[in-house]
């Protein structure tokens, strides 16, 4: 792995929690409206690296919480949506036109606008309330669900008598050096899937609770967009009602396993995978040290060290395969 | 087709039908608790059929609504759900063990529970506060669906003042005569797709908004499950940040096109998609007649006239391959 991204990595994640008294700032501006419910709206991995909130948000607070694709929020327009929502969006290049649109309605219809964008004069930086730019080579999503993580747990704080919000900081605070050492742990790891995996032509990848995000963004961004290789998000407990049926003993199944609530129905589908294929990967977190974030607390941060994780296996499954991480056939090549 | 199935369908959603006093009377006594928002869970085929529900409400209702996996809903157990939700669960052998477990779990906490099952004396019918029966060889589904939609649309004349209800009502009324006219209409369709078809190892099937469900559930539990065959469901809004980069002029798509207010978001799939892939379906349910549903309520139908057309495709296509959409590998024949 590049010295300098894995710097840069870390950087961006030291950046990323360095705004905290400028969230905690924005969340009282937030709740000096009477706060209603919360949307997380965006597309593709923008809309994924949201997911976590929502599951800390269903298991900790009475804010309704609701996560939409940014095409379907700005048609079905949901009546909920008013000047008492908070809007959480997120568009690397901020030009996402379906995220932009739907933070022009946001505008239209009062409601408050927190953005995560590349650069803070892009359309969706200028559409929004408050804006967080996090433009680099690599972090990106790291950094947003740090950023994201402050400002959902300092409204929880606020709205619901959560008392575990400084344990959570001092956590987040560790990320960083951990993270890294995870990266740099798993590299041996990644380099071997990617032997034994670069010629496989479908994969099915498995997740649920916070680690939905991280399943569904990791086959459809990562194989799918980045390496053309079909790859089906499968929720490990909708597994069995369905998807199951396709699996034979040479069916490559990837097991995001998280350390959080959800946890038994994940490890229901592995026990089951592993028995009928002969090529399952689990990526267990587990595994991972997390010097300073106390047991109870490691569920929240599953999302993070499997991005971690799976980054290596991404770099590493795209060298092997000689298709670069950035090659594109239509996003941002054809109109559409 | 078989004419026998052909009444057993349309005897079933008429029975679906003539549950209307009967709903009403148990929409009033849910009503009686002060409703606080509303769990639709269940797995699979079962989960999917809800999706519909989930966007009636969030496009007429100020009462939340949560759709879960009911493995996913009974480790997290979201905070939100007290003796103040309506969960409504449907499983159609009723033992499904995380959805009997869901139900049981909202008994103890003193949750309302609606409940939809072969038979009334399953663990789920036992369960449940009040449970609607379904069983039969054909029409499982769409009488499932009319009967969520008595309740939901009843439910939000009384709680939001919702001016539509004896409309559609008389609309859907009209369905048991209409759907069966489709299922005559699409045969041919349907057996030149299955012969089209039939040797093909990987769809992906694209839908938005209220037939998100028949996207899923065609894709998981009829391609998957029944035939075998990989098949991805991709959501229309993000078939464009990610999936979209690895269609061939090869790929099989089928698109699930509605008349509800999603439609802008699918026909951007379908313009794409039929530029740059030779093996597009669109299943548009504007191409059948309703009489006698004004157009501004053929959205609500849309899911309906899905699944109607569907039935024939599955149907000759598990006939071409010589695969009875009833053989299993291992849901019901192996434990797990």
């Amino acid at each position: 792995m590049d010295q300098n991204k894995l710097k840069i990595y870390q950087e961006m994640l030291k950046k990323g929690l360095a705004e905290q008294p400028r969230i905690e700032e924005i969340v009282e501006q937030v709740l000096r409206n009477e706060l209603k419910n919360i949307f997380l709206v965006g597309c593709g991995g923008s809309l994924a690296c949201m997911y976590p909130c929502k599951y800390i948000l269903e298991t900790n607070s009475q804010l309704p919480v609701y996560i939409y694709n940014a095409g379907e929020f700005n048609t079905i327009r949901p009546v909920q949506f008013n000047q008492n929502s908070l809007l959480v969006l997120s568009s690397y290049s901020g030009k996402t036109p379906e995220t932009v649109a739907a933070a022009n309605y946001a505008g239209a219809i009062g409601a408050t606008t927190i953005g995560f964008t590349g650069e803070g004069d892009s359309p969706l930086g200028q559409a929004v309330d408050y804006v967080f730019t996090n433009q680099a080579e690599t972090g990106v999503t790291a950094s947003k669900i740090v950023l994201l993580y402050q400002i959902v747990f300092n409204l929880i704080k606020r709205t619901d008598n959560f008392q575990q919000y400084d344990q959570i900081m001092a956590a987040l605070a560790t990320l960083p050096e951990s993270l890294v050492q995870i990266k740099q742990q798993v590299e041996e790891r990644a380099r071997q899937f990617a032997k034994d995996y670069q010629d496989q032509q479908f994969f099915m990848i498995l997740g649920a609770g916070p680690c939905w995000g991280e399943t569904y963004s990791y086959a459809t961004c990562i194989l799918e967009e980045m390496q053309w290789i079909p790859a089906q998000p499968v929720h490990a407990g909708e597994f069995f009602h369905g998807s199951f049926e396709i699996v034979r003993d040479d069916t490559n199944i990837i097991i995001f396993k998280g350390e959080d609530k959800s946890r038994p129905v994940t490890e229901r589908a592995e026990t089951f995978s592993k028995k009928y294929s002969q090529r399952v990967t689990v990526i267990d977190t587990k595994d991972y040290e997390l010097p300073g974030v106390p047991a109870e607390l490691r569920g929240y941060m599953s999302p993070l060290v499997l991005s971690a994780v799976m980054d290596l296996f991404s770099h590493y499954l795209a060298t092997a395969r000689n298709h670069p991480l950035s090659t594109r056939k239509y996003m941002g090549k054809v109109d559409y």
